[in-house]
């Protein structure tokens, strides 16, 4: 299978939003085994649009997944766009209607008029539900074709694409599909190219399972890939190669594949039936943020102090004023008694603070900005380390900062357990 | 002048990287009003890359501006893409080889042989020197369009074009340069298509100024771009359509441009002297991470307690155990006492609570997923919420709550000043 993926959408060509869904699209389905030869973005125009889904026949697409322009407005013309390339009706879907009315009556509120537009669906197309939109997504094949329209907005187009799409992709792939498996390897503490020379001999020339490393914000993943007639043969491709990574640099992988620091840290401390509490100042709530993203976290984070002012970190977690006056708030002995503080006020078995300077203003030649204290505070006592980021801006270093908390939360776990 | 973006790379097609590079260039082409009317992504396939330059020349385009492929690997086929198009020699430049040498040389090392295809220029092609990198970038012009080759990795092809292709672009553009003026509408409380609804018929037909509504998260922007000869005209088409938009939904316009709510809110307590704090329950910090993404938030934001247990709102707010009995921390008077007690705790002027469900698990048929107070306590007294949000993931839920508990600051802070 031969993939293009056609983003419409003028905010695309203006620079306004990055084309996420292509990256996203293009990652599911290399592990699907289906190759994708173009991306393509046009903007909200009939005649364009229609020349792109035209161009991308001709150079031999038989899967092409547009994204975008599926909204009740004017300017959302995918429906249109590919009904006419394909020569097929629009017709009204009374079943969507009530759909989208439903949605809106949930909320309390009428059904604008022009929604009804999303309600038109294109002759013989499958219809892909939308649970969390109005605007459903459609299947349909032509003249060997197949083609998928998915509404633009991450959040309801991902789980479109792996609630419904992948199915019908590889009902089409058929006896041809091979099946993928994949492992994520997840590594802190080294650094993508440092990580790529020591295992590069290892990875040179691979095809069958194949390495990819993703780097972001501190943290790497390798991605192992193989495709076998079978899962279990797949599997069974990929397990001596991990286990040579794991050989040369495992001390620095702390979880695979969904196990993010922060899913890590709460099977930790699930295990261990304990209870933890942040205390932030540089990060200003983060942590907090990247823990209860997840569901259930409430079993074993009990709440936090963004202590941003000193007055907070004093009033609320009991930092002595001598430390502010000797040592300053970016200090060890401040991140000290910050984690202190928020364990014993917010009576949990562990805590751990963030105190830095995140930029771009608030650095001085003795504390320069990127200069972060991380503190753990547990029953086995307080630890802190100090860190130097020397790049990255504001953001960079609040989420590098909220991320090594996380993972020095979770050495002190591993060890203490 | 018509521009086409076309990305070369096998690793934009495997999603391994996103293609921020067509994201840059476009915002940077809109400023000086050059219309992006295409991106595309071929991947390191010398026939398919020529065929996308064909397309390209085909629907129109003459500024073509390619990124990635100039490396000194094998894959790396833009050059040679290029000139076989245009059909032209490529000649090796002994200057250039001499500088990727002292490149080489700066480091202490020597010139690896295959960075000798990095000095290979297009016959009449001007070069586009590259402090930053290894690879030259080109242009030239034949038969009416303009080629930009640039390197891919975006710290080397940002600066490249900033110093360099803008400069190009602005002389071939010449007389004919409008500049394009953009002016965003920040909308909070009013769906998109309800919005739109509203002012259809002042949006019908524009062309200049262009309308466009992007949605997100419960808060919807309206774009109004105009282009004219200078800036003061294109600004000056964009005024009376802004008039005749306010006149209509103004109440639900609460800032314009970079102005999102966390700015606005800074903004509205910066101008009145005061400050404020948070108490977070089912957001668990988001709303302090959020103020504290904004340099500077520290002249308003002291902190805030992500009181995610009912003991820490006892404890550390002050929420007393008889409200919880009664009324559950899911309640208009827990949020009342969470954001009195931040306020008091903290030492401000202004909190703001948000406790509800943030699903998936937690709901009853009493208080359903979905259920969220927020209060905001101020020096004219303290202020409750209910909503109820039917639709969307934990996600969604807990940015619309942060983005309504911002809101609802600002609506008290523009009414009581």
């Amino acid at each position: 299978m031969r993939a293009e993926i056609l983003a419409v959408g003028t905010e695309l060509l203006m620079g306004q939003i990055a084309n996420t869904n292509a990256q996203y699209l293009s990652q599911r389905l290399a592990e699907i085994g289906v190759g994708v030869y173009h991306h393509t973005v046009v903007g909200d125009n009939f005649e364009r649009a229609v020349q792109a889904l035209q161009t991308a026949k001709d150079r031999g697409a038989n899967v092409v997944i547009l994204t975008g322009g599926l909204g009740p407005t004017e300017d959302d013309l995918t429906r249109e766009v590919v009904a006419s390339f394909v020569g097929r009706s629009l017709n009204l879907s009374n079943e969507i209607v009530e759909y989208i009315r439903s949605f809106y009556t949930y909320r309390g509120l009428e059904m604008p008029q022009n929604n009804k537009q999303q309600a038109m669906v294109i002759e013989g197309a499958e219809v892909l539900h939308n649970p969390r939109g109005t605007a459903p997504g459609m299947y349909l094949e032509q003249d060997g074709v197949h083609y998928f329209l998915l509404p633009g907005p991450p959040t309801e187009m991902r789980p479109m694409y792996e609630e419904q799409v992948q199915a019908i992709l590889k009902r089409v792939q058929g006896a041809a599909a091979l099946v993928f498996a994949s492992r994520f390897l997840r590594i802190f503490g080294l650094g993508e190219s440092a990580m790529e020379e020591q295992i590069r001999d290892i990875i040179q020339n691979q095809s069958n399972p194949t390495v990819a490393p993703y780097a972001s914000e501190g943290e790497v993943k390798i991605r192992l890939t193989a495709s076998a007639p079978t899962e279990a043969e797949a599997h069974a491709l990929i397990l001596p190669l991990e286990t040579a990574i794991r050989e040369r640099i495992g001390r620095f992988i702390y979880g695979i594949d969904d196990e993010s620091l922060e899913v890590k840290a709460g099977q930790l401390l699930q295990a261990a039936g304990q209870t933890f509490a942040t205390a932030e100042s540089c990060t200003g709530g983060l942590i907090g943020k990247m823990i209860t993203d997840l569901p259930g976290s409430s079993a074993y984070f009990n709440g936090g102090v963004v202590s941003y002012h000193n007055e907070v970190k004093q009033r609320v977690l009991g930092v002595e004023e001598a430390v502010l006056k000797a040592h300053g708030a970016v200090s060890a002995e401040c991140a000290v008694q910050m984690a202190d503080g928020a364990k014993r006020v917010l009576g949990t078995d562990w805590a751990v603070s963030v105190t830095g300077i995140a930029g771009p203003g608030g650095g001085s030649e003795e504390k320069p900005v990127g200069l972060v204290y991380i503190a753990v505070s547990g029953p086995g006592g307080t630890t802190v380390n100090q860190h130097q980021w020397k790049h990255g801006d504001r953001t960079q270093i609040r989420l590098r900062a909220a991320k090594t908390a996380l993972y020095s939360l979770i050495q002190r776990l591993q060890n203490e357990r």
